[in-house]
């Protein structure tokens, strides 16, 4: 049996991740990769559940900190009920958002601290940490563009520009600190150009 | 304006807890105070929200650490909206259990470790605590007897009688560890008599 591998997919709202998500799969299926698509929040019974709590409701339904302890208690279940199983089994998860928008929206942006959301998930999760993370960026002016004329946003979705960059600073900052783990790939161009850049910053683990 | 004060009431199952955060709140309404009788978990609109999911479904809907990191966004929750606005206002604070379960039952009972528990509430609350915290103890048998004769249980209550004698075991150790704050209160003999030695455990602050 093959060894199955966790990728994570990362990004600011805008930047085409969802449909990035949905190309990479395939492309990995061209590969003759098993792979479960999952996302965060949710990705299992109970996290889709805290989902739920967290992206509806009014923008301060919650304090940053619960907002965070709500995130790490979904990823706890996320890790154990869905990802740790399909690994087990050999497949590839493919994750829309993981632990790293954490650490950029919470502790970024929301001014908590990277390493006190990072021990949040050290307790709920044993650090678990994906094999490989890939950040989509784009320059500010054409992400803001794209969400624009999606004319949609959530709870968190609808923060302001500068809470915006702050996250994109937050990613950056990350991969700095985890060039292992944490790719940063331009978002920039048709998708397929995208998705070849993604397959470029997973070359070695293929 | 009088100073308010935040009591929180703590216990196994089936001490009686409820009967006497009724009778108290009584009791300290008789002596002026503008009492208000809150719960655990819950006591504000998301905390309740966070409730449901925390007591319904299967025994093993959550694994501790999701639960724990549960408990903890909802009591950041209830903290910020319901507890410190009211102590602010001048009122009295009286909290159906509060942090001193999660301590007891994750930390304690669970494995989680005291320790642990207590960093979560330093995260989500600011390890905001109440003024005196009053544990009803019972001798094990009488305990187990009434909550037999009540026959209700929830996806908490329902755990082993293990488990619950480890509750009790970590209620004892936090009230070694804090004295000023936490008192052991012997909940045997008739409501009355058990509501004048909480009175009693609550002296100096009257």
């Amino acid at each position: 049996m093959s060894t199955g591998r966790f990728i994570s997919l990362e990004g600011g709202e805008g930047v085409g991740k969802s449909t990035q998500v949905t190309a990479l799969a395939e492309a990995l299926r061209h590969r003759g990769k098993d792979v479960l698509v999952t996302r965060e929040p949710g990705g299992s019974p109970g996290a889709e559940a805290i989902r739920s709590l967290l992206l509806s409701g009014a923008g301060d339904r919650w304090s940053m900190r619960a907002e965070a302890l709500l995130f790490a208690a979904a990823r706890a279940d996320h890790v154990e009920k869905t990802i740790r199983p399909a690994l087990a089994a050999g497949r590839w998860v493919l994750s829309d958002r993981f632990l790293d928008s954490s650490l950029a929206y919470q502790g970024g942006a929301g001014g908590l601290g990277i390493s006190q959301v990072r021990a949040l998930h050290r307790f709920g999760s044993e650090d678990f940490l994906p094999d490989r993370t890939l950040v989509l960026l784009l320059a500010e002016g054409v992400e803001r563009a794209r969400l624009r004329d999606r004319g949609e946003s959530d709870r968190i979705g609808g923060r302001s520009n500068a809470y915006h960059l702050a996250v994109e600073g937050a990613f950056r900052q990350v991969a700095r600190e985890e060039p292992g783990r944490v790719r940063l790939v331009d978002a920039a161009g048709a998708t397929t150009s995208v998705t070849g850049r993604l397959l470029t910053a997973l070359g070695d683990l293929l």
